[in-house]
């Protein structure tokens, strides 16, 4: 599906408002009106039964005495007269709309009703329509303000790298103050409300391939498109831009409030999690840990491979960020002896120039000029990627520090990070000019840096989405062995296992056979020794009590025999049982014992689990999911990062070999799922991995309900 | 032991400044002697040379000159005199002392000794010394402002319920900021900079038993007590007093930097971590988060359950703080009906009154008596313990939604945090006279009253520390059987399955023989088949590979068989090794297998383990750490914990039966390392829990070097 081309609705070339009134400038499409007028540079209509083009020459009385050349219609009128107003202007020919109005689907059946007319417009006539419910958009590089919610009197914001998208409105405010407050500068700042027709995943799908935006950031209660979420991020980590997400709703009590708030369903809430996973999205808890992370990102640095130089006056703050450096997976390396010379030589002998660094209380005071001279002795060093401050100070002195710190900023590319929790004002705004981001929490400022390192190294393993592979012969044998399984929804172990190698997933091969002379015939055919021999009857679930399992036969002999053996025991203990025959099955060699899985989600389709077997495993329950088609490079990192990569580091776990074989086997069952959607759920249960590669030994293959 | 009485340091009834200077107002010294001089109320001293009566009377030229009542002798004297000062106020009778001179221990070898002598005067006088290197302390109950960081104008600060407790003086001054800010109380904030005598634990240890105490919070970067720690902790439990804690040197990193900054050893931090929970310490990643739930403990009021009302002007807020609850285990149930139409008639049609409540911004800009009601409607609930609100006005609304807020909160004695990013500083000191915890951000609001719910919950399950019961006859038989084993640290298994046995834990039966004969009247003796059989041979590490091991022996003939098939298939396979016999071992039946382990760690002494067993288990590597000795409570949580509870919750798991009897081992092996210190490392592995209990299979037991 290609992106929705949103020029017309984020980039008109000509706007008009229905709903402001020349009588009320407090109304919120008067507001907007304002705003678009006072910056937007292109014409911008007013659209008002009562409007005089004496007092305003850009009004007119109705949608229908527009220009031809009006992009879009922006519209405030209330709930009742929304649908004619839209009508209006799709007929005439207005290629987007915004609409601010609340009162549809979030207001119960009757505005429901409302909003599905406005789809059919839009179905009908191309419209694009932004909301309604929505507070609209900056796009500040065009120094469009479509919204109402900024102060009268407000500056032009100054436009910047990050573009933020929120189906909220009100959290898209809560955004904005907190970004400004933290020195982002947003270039975009996009709402979508109810998204009766445009998406967050629209805009984000416009907004992450224009060359201003550098950093995405967005937020969102229920996302309906997934796949296009997938193309986002796959296309971000394509061009190195950032992406942070906050999903609203990943908690059984936050889906149950997105539902009752806006009747829409969210699918699971670990798939989206896979998805962030498979695709480096750097997803944050809260909206205060995404901007923590947006401020960092902004300047476009680099953490480099991560190693930190962590910077005070105090030995103690210096031990908190060496801790919270090490929990987030940064380097905190000793300074080396050439570069300590410097800084020994700026320092009291009770400081310490290792790292952290403790320049003392006393070398602060000492004056600014040795402040700068340290910190340009730790960027100049071969030593650090990147350098965390953190400072108490307060009053006079903090401003004269602030420029040491922005001037030394200014001598480097390295990444900075400053955690100061008694900034003021002046101070802040020196830094924010500089362009440094800053944190009211010295372990904050560290786990940004750890965020941006992150991101580096996700993107560098990011592969793109998979190609959709779908092989129409396959397909065609997965629905004729499907098409054998009985009215049950499961299938049997045979046709499971029959569906698995198809896709070329090694199943232990077995058959079931009517007497003790075909079970060595089998047995010899399968050549493949040692075997096990069950007998073979429904109504004998649990085959071992009745002495119904052989194992490790090691030739035609002792199949024989075993056959023989079975068939007396069985007798002897059940007589009253019907016998179909015995099953003589491959044998796996001992090895690992791994469980693959796969489940269709409702929202985000097809996903795929793997994770470690065995009895106690069961107890741990510990599993990669990851959505389907996937990469063999995704499904390697699912595997390598099972129990904290000691699956693959420790002596008792797999190989390198066998991981890429693994890795194939899960990639294929996700290709089975997106093949076959008939396919609800897979169940492999144990993949028994030996020097010989894995092996099924049982699987369990669910049919959809229809 | 006993406590230390620190009255005389920290409650003195009159002290003396050696080391403020007539001349020089900005030193130190002189700057604790002016803000002692406002406040106290009670006799303050100078000390200096040159002081003249005249100009002060409270001024003497020496410390010999002072009068006897003197309690404190607040010392800020160049580092090269401290000694001799110490010294002077110890042979004089002065009961404490507190140091602010820097250049000690952290500063060299020279600073370390001047250290020691301090050590040595306070041993050989009783002399309590708090410091060098500190920054005293506030006791503000009293009006004591033994400090030199406020400012000389400062106001007396409001004396609150929180006790703040600092090793490094720069974080103290970083603690005593924030938490201004945030409108917490402080009315203790002590610091123990070098700890020659006084250590953090003994500070502790006299805060928490004072009344006036209700909230302890405390960090640090090296415990070398932790006994004491344990001592304060149990006893702020029995108190129902809120213990908070920030341990600084957590990671290697911080760890590295601690010893290069502060000279001292810390322990591994799990063994700390396991203290906390087994005796209910809020254990806080930083600084922020810290004062994030002593903000919230300050008020005394309780989370109750943990049924939780989420309260905004957005739906998308809502969501947001749904998903901060349940992660952080909170409760959030919908609101019910009765008390939904209340709400109902004070908001929109297209708010809700569910949980979350959607007040909507309409129902706010629409006045703020409703927003009161619709608060107190929330609060006379039963159906909600407490109440988050997410707030982002602005602008002159706001202080009366603070007044509308801060009136409710005084109707009722439920719990209630406010979220509210853009609090002005008007607005925000209505809150904190109110005594309402504020955040910057609604999921921080959350998780401070998830902090709240943390403690209450655990309160109630933390037990006493266990009574030392060292067993002085079983010591002696211990030991018996350590000091046969021979000068190898390990004991052979016979050995350590010995010493298990000693202490009540059942252990595999087994016993070298020397013929086919003795081994089959040994297991006739054990009358407990199935039995093992195997090959007793220093020289044949891998028994099963020749042939001599076997298994499932079910009587006196399977056992001469089996005997005899290994003598010969082992001087088959190799001629050429000296056998010592045959092994008869008691078979487990087969059950979940678990490993227990013991080890002593350098500063916290005993520690014991417990986790899953088996192959893959062991990639997994999941274990609870706890200290010893532990009381049987807290073995139980330290086992039903393991696996997130499924060990005990799932089918293939352990009963209860189970749990108490795998607890009781686990408390045994703790008793064990206790009464025996020359044990150094246990390894129980595995342990074998079935219908029948539990069982140690394989046992291994080193000794500590001397």
């Amino acid at each position: 599906m290609p992106n929705l081309n949103l020029d017309a609705l984020l980039n008109p070339a000509a706007i008009a408002v229905v709903g402001a009134s020349p009588s009320n400038s407090n109304g919120v499409g008067s507001r907007a009106l304002h705003q678009l007028r006072r910056f937007a540079g292109r014409p911008i209509f007013m659209v008002h039964p009562r409007a005089n083009p004496d007092d305003d020459p850009m009004s007119v009385v109705s949608v229908d005495a527009l220009p031809e050349s009006i992009d879009l219609l922006i519209v405030a009128v209330p709930a009742a007269h929304v649908v004619d107003v839209i009508r209006a202007g799709a007929t005439k020919g207005i290629p987007a709309a915004l609409i601010f109005t609340s009162g549809f689907a979030e207001g119960g059946a009757e505005g429901a009703a409302a909003q599905q007319e406005l789809r059919e417009i839009s179905a009908q006539t191309g419209m694009l329509i932004n909301g309604p419910n929505t507070i609209g958009f900056l796009n500040l590089h065009e120094r469009l303000l479509a919204t109402f919610y900024l102060p009268a009197d407000c500056e032009l914001p100054t436009p910047g790298p990050v573009a933020f998208v929120s189906q909220s409105g009100a959290l898209a405010t809560y955004i904005d103050d907190l970004a400004r407050d933290r020195g982002i500068n947003a270039g975009w700042l996009v709402t979508t409300g109810n998204e009766s027709v445009v998406r967050l995943t629209d805009v984000l799908e416009y907004l992450v391939e224009r060359p201003e935006v550098r950093v995405l950031a967005g937020t969102s209660e229920g996302l309906t498109d997934v796949d296009a979420f997938v193309r986002v991020a796959a296309k971000a980590a394509e061009l190195g831009k950032p992406f942070v997400f906050v999903k609203a709703g990943s908690s059984p009590a936050g889906m149950t409030a997105v539902m009752s708030h806006t009747a829409s369903i969210s699918g699971a809430d670990e798939v989206f999690d896979a998805v962030c996973q498979q695709y480096g999205v750097l997803r944050a808890a809260s909206l205060e840990e995404a901007l923590d992370w947006v401020a960092m990102l902004q300047p476009g640095r680099s953490a480099g491979s991560g190693r930190v130089a962590l910077l005070s006056g105090s030995g103690g703050a210096g031990v908190l960020m060496a801790d919270a450096a090490d929990a987030a997976g940064l380097e905190v390396l000793p300074t080396p002896e050439q570069d300590r010379k410097v800084i020994d030589e700026l320092i009291p002998s009770f400081g310490s120039s290792a790292n952290p660094i403790d320049m003392t209380a006393q070398a602060i005071a000492s004056g600014v000029e040795s402040y700068q001279r340290i910190l340009d002795a730790i960027f100049a060093s071969d030593a650090f990627d990147s350098v965390v401050i953190a400072s108490g100070l307060r009053g006079a002195q903090s401003i004269d520090v602030a420029h040491a710190i922005a001037a030394s900023y200014a001598s480097t590319t390295k990444t900075l990070a400053v955690g100061w929790y008694s900034l003021n004002a002046e101070s802040r705004e020196v830094l924010v000019r500089a362009g440094i981001p800053t944190y009211p929490d010295m372990s904050r400022a560290v786990n940004a840096v750890a965020a941006l390192r992150r991101f580096e190294d996700e993107r560098s393993s990011v592969t793109p989405e998979p190609a959709t592979r779908v092989d129409k012969a396959r397909r065609v044998r997965a629905l004729a062995i499907l098409s054998e399984a009985d009215v049950s929804t499961a299938l049997t172990e045979e046709q499971s296992k029959s569906l698995l190698s198809l896709y070329e997933i090694p199943v232990v091969q077995e058959r079931g056979v009517a007497s003790v002379d075909d079970a060595v015939a089998m047995a010899e055919q399968m050549a493949s020794y040692p075997v096990v021999v069950k007998v073979l009857s429904a109504e004998l679930p649990h085959k071992s009590d009745v002495g119904g399992v052989k194992v490790g036969l090691a030739d035609a002999d002792a199949v024989r025999r075993a056959g023989e053996e079975i068939l007396t025991a069985v007798a002897q203990h059940r007589p009253d049982a019907v016998i179909d025959g015995l099953l003589v099955q491959q044998m796996a060699p001992p090895g690992v014992e791994l469980v693959f899985g796969a489940h269709r989600d409702p929202v985000f389709g097809p996903t795929v689990t793997v994770g470690l077997g065995g009895v106690l495993v069961e107890v741990i329950a510990e599993v990669a999911l990851r959505k389907a088609p996937l990469t063999i490079e995704q499904a390697r990192a699912a595997i390598t990062g099972l129990s904290g990569g000691r699956l693959v580091s420790h002596a008792r776990g797999v190989d390198r070999n066998q991981v890429d074989e693994l890795a194939g086997v899960l990639v294929r069952v996700g290709d089975l799922m997106v093949e076959v959607d008939q396919i609800s759920e897979i169940d492999i249960n144990p993949v028994i991995v030996s020097a010989a590669g894995p092996l099924v030994a049982d699987a369990l293959i669910v049919r959809g309900t229809e």
